[in-house]
């Protein structure tokens, strides 16, 4: 048996073409994809387990990921051997740190950054189709953000949690949620340990709704001790979703 | 026959499948879609004229062109219009002024600024591909900036002009050309009332070679005095490419 090392992967991909991050019946998944790469450049069984399972249109500029490589393989051919096998799949491997056995990149994490991009201007995107959810009517950013502030801390957040969430709780807590304006773009930031199913895209839905004064922002206060999803705004396409970053404790790498 | 108004068109393009902004025979080009999308919604033969002929693949965040309708169309009417009729396509019109009758797109245009991309990492890209030039040698940022000043001002350049390129003359004045780094990409913005063709492109293979330190800086000034394509760098691929915008006076529009 070859003696092996856990490698943390740092993950850029598309979220276009694949039913989501975590493997499934009814497509190619990005972690398939990297486990398919990967068994060809070790020439044997290799799983992935990342940290968010992003869903499908969902993209990421930094999925984490842990693998099991053998011992004599340096994280730089690691990366560059994935990228080769990877060919033109808009998945890219940015960078690779050695870890220790029995690091998780799941269960390790100890924050989540995801950004939502919204590009409200009156023409679709071309240069940007599948990266933004174009909305062409004028948003209230300064009331979206004012609504934003019910939501940062910790909260029942069932009124945000898509019904097929496996969550045991609904309880989470939200470090920090920033709207902010670049240019024709708007950006939702959202921070926390871990986050329940689509809640960042439901989130997104009832924000975009306060943004088009819909609603007044304190109303999101309501809808969130509703507790009920019927309360909160539409889900958010997936297409505007980015997993930033993944955050873990300094003791856990090598 | 109808009454008609001009009205100066700002662009947004994905380059990527069409064959440049210029109707040709080989293929649909940018400016033919647009054309055929104000016909839909003219119900009248119309033609377009650009300020800026990009080539295959090179993109616009601004292109500017010029176009006659009926003078009882809006601009709201006409950017809506033809961003329905182009459907899917990646062209997006992003704003229409009336201008004068006389006023043109491509002879009026004091200045135009163009960006290239260079995606300086390891990792090819994934959420940009088609979108920047990936270099994974690190480029040495400094001495591409000091090359590039001995291109600005009025100079002959015919050591970074294309065989068919069509200009009577091969003197050209960079207003400015700035090197840029902005997190793992390196941006070349250049600033000039007009460019010959590929200019910028080849500009860019020259400023790449000196990027890698396999030319020093001063061997740009020795380049530009050749007056010879030959002494030059190779030719940068075009989707690194954009047109991001065209100055006019202020005097030429209404």
């Amino acid at each position: 048996m070859v003696d092996m090392q856990r490698m943390l992967l740092n993950i850029e991909y598309d979220g276009t073409p694949f039913v989501g991050w975590q493997s499934q019946q009814n497509g190619k998944s990005v972690q398939d994809e990297i486990e398919v790469a990967a068994q060809k450049l070790t020439t044997q069984p290799t799983r992935v387990q990342g940290a968010g399972r992003t869903d499908a249109g969902v993209h990421a500029m930094g999925q984490a990921a842990h693998i099991d490589v053998p011992l004599n393989y340096s994280t730089h051919s690691v990366v560059m051997g994935i990228n080769r096998y990877l060919g033109n799949l808009p998945i890219s491997i940015l960078s690779a740190k050695v870890v220790n056995a029995d690091f998780n990149a799941r269960f390790d994490a100890v924050e989540r950054c995801y950004i939502y991009r919204i590009l409200n201007r009156k023409a679709p995107p071309s240069l940007n189709a599948f990266r933004v959810w174009h909305l062409s009517n004028k948003l209230d950013v300064e009331a979206m953000n004012c609504a934003s502030q019910y939501l940062v801390g910790k909260h029942d957040f069932t009124s945000f949690r898509a019904s097929q969430c496996q969550a045991s709780s609904p309880i989470r807590t939200m470090k920090a949620l920033e709207i902010k304006k670049v240019g024709h773009e708007i950006h939702i930031i959202a921070i926390a340990k871990s986050f329940l199913h689509n809640q960042i895209r439901n989130i997104t839905g009832s924000l975009v709704e306060v943004g088009k004064n819909k609603w007044k922002p304190e109303q999101v206060k309501e809808i969130l001790s509703a507790k009920d999803r019927k309360a909160a705004g539409p889900t958010a396409p997936p297409h505007g979703l980015y997993l930033r970053n993944v955050m873990y404790p300094k003791i856990s790498s090598n």
